[in-house]
């Protein structure tokens, strides 16, 4: 049985960290056994071991693993006989690509969109380490990072035009299968739903239609953990 | 014969547009037989068949086909037993995912940083046209369009960061094989270093060596051309 690591809010069900939700998709995608472990930020030496200080972490069998594309690298090579995550190499370089376009150029206008939200819904144990280190980050009070949310929404849309031609022009990000660059964008939409009612997408988005098809993997996976936090989802 | 329309400068032999470069890579990948025959921007009637405006555009057997990924997924489907340029239907998402990240993220801020050193390859017929399609599209005077250009620069090496990262994780964007993902960004370069000596690289980057093994293809098509038009490339 695999144990995951996730960030989770002041209730345990509240499970919102867009690496940690690429790991639980691809452990889904992988037929693979887990436990989730809910894990505060303040918890940094529950995951020592991993090397690192943040999540998702894996361990599987006694081997600890960090980070979500290492995460994804070690399934796919130990688990060659379940339902591959890439598909092909370039299916690989594909979720590689993926995840640094979500990390370089989505993160930070999603992150200053729902940021609010996100500490609305922290531990107590947790809202002073991540006011201070967000507010390092961004260089102001956590309230004044998104003064004007529609024009950062209207950003956000258009920053997704890549993704959203991949959507029009196929079921998945990688084609006709879901894979692993599906769950690494699926991720960010669950990190703000799970937070905040603020990403929305355009009634005529074909990322509408991507979303629904993600929603609807692994028995409902996401929709299910949204309704357990008490969240919507649209 | 295919046919292979490119745009060129003044002289025949500088043909520098980042589209067409991409199907040129792409017809030698097929190793198919072509013809490139140089165009300029005031020729729309010779490409009016094509159903647009726009370079590139190739005539095969009669048929008129435009649009670099349109022409690539031509000829990937209509040679198949040629050389894939895709690899797999994820490879085949990777280019377009690249194309549409190149287009929307890399494009505009090269375009700004070369902008004077294209207008000045020109041949004269095209200077009007360019010089008033340009201004409008960035807003102000072409000399203006990039007042600060090592700031350019150092934005533009920024933005690159998810490709570097697929270079320093594998010899081509794809994996261990080159493909369209990789014409879809080598064109950019063309595009630059055929016009101009701005767009340089750090040494340390690693996509300096992912350009090399690049340029290497095909019995080095890139650097040849470059050498046709008097340009050095690095």
């Amino acid at each position: 049985m695999i144990t995951l690591f996730e960030l989770a809010g002041a209730e345990d069900a509240r499970r919102f960290s867009p690496a940690v939700w690429r790991v639980r998709m691809a452990l889904r995608h992988k037929g693979l056994a887990f436990e989730g472990r809910p894990w505060r930020f303040m918890e940094k030496e529950a995951i020592a071991p991993s090397g690192g200080a943040t999540v998702p972490v894996i361990i599987d069998g006694g081997k600890w693993v960090r980070e979500s594309f290492a995460i994804a690298e070690y399934l796919e090579d130990h688990y060659p006989d379940r339902p591959s995550l890439f598909g092909s190499p370039q299916g690989r370089a594909l979720g590689r690509f993926m995840l640094a376009w979500v990390d370089r150029t989505l993160a930070f206008p999603v992150a200053r969109l729902i940021l609010t939200d996100i500490f609305a819904c922290l531990a107590e144990t947790d809202r002073d380490y991540f006011r201070q280190s967000r507010e390092k980050r961004f260089g102001v009070a956590l309230e004044q990072v998104c003064p004007d949310p529609d024009a950062e929404l209207a950003n956000i849309r258009t920053l997704l035009e890549p993704v959203r031609r991949l959507a029009a022009a196929q079921d998945f990000m990688g084609g006709a299968e879901p894979g692993f660059a599906d769950y690494a964008l699926y991720g960010t939409f669950m990190w703000a739903r799970m937070t905040s009612g603020r990403l929305t997408l355009a009634e005529d988005d074909p990322l509408r239609a991507w979303l629904a098809r993600v929603d609807a993997l692994f028995d409902a996976e996401g929709p299910k953990a949204l309704e357990a936090a008490g969240m919507s989802g649209r």
